[in-house]
């Protein structure tokens, strides 16, 4: 009879949506964690969400990361402040699982990347959940196999129903379209080189002077190219596609539809208004996948690294830069420390 | 802040395929819960997922049920030994998961029915996991919400690539398409009024006087008809199918391919070789919805009762009589004890 | 250089939906035919056709049959009057296209046969058009080619949105489910054994007395098992379905859907109100093999016969009859003549 | 009664595979037209079509132009014979059926368009089939009945299995991808106004210095953008796939299949090795309705005219351009003749 280790106490920095999803996940459907601090601008907001999964309020980001009762932090707080407490937790040596991008800017991204290095152990999990999407990893399962030859071209759709906070171009890049930034590095196992921008007419809802949908371009370092249309008020439904263009072969992620409706001379299936649905199970065995690596019992399950957030901010701000200057921008990588490798 | 009920430490009995892919989710995948005991026939065997999952391994059926460090039992052991073993749970009071079916043969079922109603508290929660899949969930709320109006036909597909242990079509009946005997009562609300059974040509792996596939019809209370086609050497694929046609429309169960491949002038999706995948999520939900309700945590989302299994097994013998006599037979349910209303 | 045979000149018997279509089709999309003349009981629907096809009017489908300006007949009257019109073709030796079915009276059929075995030569053709349809032609070919075994169950859907003059039970199965007892002889190249009647609660639309959908099975001499779910009155969209399960895969019929729409949140493709549109091609590829074959440029393609016209009336009759007993009923067809060998 | 228009007799310069097609197709599956002469430099390959369409062989292009035999010309010929051929059609006063391209390069388009501006009357209709494909025309009504509002993005793929004589970009453009370019500009309804290319890594059947697949980009001048996946070399299947990405909502061709068949564990539909089968349909219709207008009995349908031809090869020639220069390219279009207006 082997030992299991001791379960693994989560604090919680930031309780809107995505926070209070993965603090009741931990609570009511992850194995070996639970929910023992939460902190949040709004008090009462986090309150709330204490009462039901049975966790202590903080009245401080510090409070939280230094409260012996926390093992591992979870940060799910606004974009622009996962830098800063991302070092707060390197400083306090918690192993923290950080909600993607590592930064909006990319100044701020190389001070972590400098910090986790100084410290000489990987404490930082990125949130790129998609990796533990089942779908994701049978096509990678399948690209890595060879079965459809070298890939040529991926083409990616990521469509939102409405822009949160209003739309902003560079928002759609820096914060919804990174996904697609990091998913297909991970699934080529390529880096970028290049990015372009192609601007189709707006849609009706896009405010002046932005630009939606966003056709984005990326050439890899062997070649390939990757397309990726972010459309971020496509009210007609959300959805996310992946298609890889190989050699000898094609691959496109099934949709996933769970029912098949007809009725009133039409069949088809429903198109989802939110994304928690779509990737649900991705976050769920995202939590699992982190806790079992906090704990000891595996290997992190190719979770997003450090330097996996740093490239894919690299990326979104070059794709900013295209979108600019209308013209391709070079990707210039810095040299990937060895503890990355 | 609010006290969460102590961990579930649940005793396994049966620790094959099935119980040891349920151990293993216990563990790894499901909150609250931990296995502290397993019994197996083949002590080597329980030992060994003993091990992985850091539990003891009993002497007996008898000891690991009366085991103070179990709170709750999970039968996962051959089909003719669950009335038994379900028995031995009622008399000790164990809240227990008794994989389907409640047992083949009639009396034994009703016998477990006696005890369970004697007892007066439901204890026993049968593994139909199909009510947990997501599919078959939406479709039931679709059904509820009347989107395609009354059912008038149910059609399931249940095909596996391989009988195990050799192929009797009684068992057929008894051990696979049961589980479409529970779920279409489930997705209906009804009870079965008679069944018959058409009889087509035997595909080639079928041992003289057997037949497969089998077409099963069911005539529910209200007049829907419920057609299975149960075919256990299809080893073209294992799929499951439902498909309901309403008044006023049709659903179907999506085919939930994560992955679809164009290769060599064929684009297509695999059909996978065994039901473990398919259900793998269902079965993980059950777990710990079981888990939940036996912490006192919620109501067990509509899992399957006694009441449930005798049903199961009232109409699989009624098609195994109809299978015999090539005729109509119809099908008389006992008298709804007050517990199961 | 070939000299080409003469355009043939047809005379056209009824001129209804059908009837006009025919005529629409033999002038606009036919090689080497012309209508020359047309006869209907209403004159003035008869005279509107001929006016837009450059036909004549005849006074009587008997001065139609022997007008010498009439090379062959296209028999498009209601059913009751197929037979003696096809009597009065044979006894004048025209080439004959007759409209499905051959009669909906057994007595009648035996008639015609007895008529064209007498006479030594196959003058009429059964407009079973699916037999001209590029999916089912498909599908046969897969299936003779042994591409999934051994058929041993085929699985068919024929909905209509409305069932035209009120629906009675009888006439589905002698009117519309009439293609599918042609087109699965066709396909599996078997006669029927033996059919039974299951019988679902009605939809909302059926009338007190009649039954609709209806479940019908037949056995084939080889044992396979040919169901037909025949709904008259499914509003919610028309729908053509086959499915061959055979011993080592199956076979389905695409939907043939042109266009996929994507709008609020709804991705699908519409089902049609009527069958015109499924089925416009096989009609236009009927006509074409018929003329060719009447011209002597080919030998028909596979056209149904009298014989499997006959065939098809004694399947509809027996059905019949299993719909009023409630069992089994068995099919016994003729000695077939050496005319149809 | 009307009398219909005499029988359209039709004269075919060049027998290669099209060529041959279309003698075939009007001799057996068009009404209203025969194939009275054929040409072919290769003079036994124009005797065996000859022969079977029962037609005379003529010696030369204006023999057969001039002949007073032939009412109408169709011209399917090498590309860059059309213009010239076009012009001998013109001068002589023939209505003509040109394959696409009108010309390979843009000098001898303007000629033709010279020439029949000066003329004053449409004789040459285009032979850009697809706008006679059903899908593309029911996709094409939706479209402008505005069922998924403006269009913003149209997305096209393109395969070839194999690239004829060899593969070279430049003629992927002006032979293949150039269907693409006259079908998006009718599907929208306007012209285009820039163009860039963008290249991923070549496949592995591609020549030193020629690069396959290609990526296209079109902005038209309303500023939707039409992308163009053009790969010559797709030896896993050909396809053509269309995507029209509208401000509230999208339209895809379906995928036209016929059959779907299981085996061995993989459900999918073949893809074709070649493009006559996908667009056969498309072929004969365009061929009816040619003839059908040349006899006065309709208005063309829309087909394309000699205008449509040079916007197409103005776009290919653009997009040369682009590949060459990796830059966006402008197009302007001259001023549209009030012929074509």
């Amino acid at each position: 009879m082997t030992a299991q280790p001791a379960e693994l106490r989560v604090g919680i920095i930031g309780t809107g949506n995505i926070g209070t999803a993965h603090a009741m996940s931990l609570t009511r459907e992850v194995s070996g964690a639970r929910v023992t601090c939460v902190f949040d601008a709004d008090q009462a907001r986090a309150t709330a969400v204490a009462y039901q999964v049975g966790a202590c309020v903080c009245s401080s980001v510090s409070a939280l990361i230094e409260c012996p009762d926390v093992d591992a932090v979870l940060i799910a707080s606004p974009d622009d402040l996962h830098a800063e407490q991302a070092l707060a937790c390197l400083a306090a040596g918690r192993p923290t699982l950080l909600e993607k991008p590592l930064a909006p800017v990319l100044s701020d991204a190389e001070a972590v990347m400098a910090a986790e290095v100084a410290l000489g152990r990987r404490l930082i999990t990125l949130g790129f959940m998609r990796r533990f999407d089942p779908a994701y990893q049978q096509m990678k399962a399948q690209l890595d196999a060879g079965v459809v030859g070298e890939a040529l071209i991926v083409r990616n759709l990521h469509r939102n129903t409405a822009a949160p906070y209003g739309l902003r171009s560079v928002g759609t890049l820096t914060n919804s379209a990174i996904h697609e930034m990091d998913i297909n590095r991970w699934l080529l196992g390529q880096d970028y080189a290049s990015v372009q921008v192609i601007l189709p007419k707006p849609g009706p809802q896009t405010p002046p002077g932005e630009f939606d949908p966003l056709l984005v371009f990326f050439t890899t370092t062997s070649g390939a190219v990757v397309e990726i249309e972010a459309f971020a008020n496509a009210w007609f439904g959300y959805e996310v596609a992946c298609q890889v263009v190989g050699s000898r072969g094609q691959l496109d992620l099934g949709d996933g539809s769970l029912l098949i409706r007809t009725d009133e001379r039409r069949r088809g299936v429903d198109l989802p208004e939110l994304w928690l649905g779509r990737f649900g199970d991705a976050y769920r065995r995202e939590l699992q996948a982190w806790v079992d690596c906090v704990r000891g019992l595996d290997d992190g399950q190719g979770a997003a690294t450090v330097w996996d957030g740093l490239a894919a901010t690299t990326a979104a701000q070059a794709a900013a830069r295209a979108l600019q200057s209308g013209s391709p921008e070079a990707i210039q990588m810095p040299k990937r420390p060895a503890l990355y490798q």
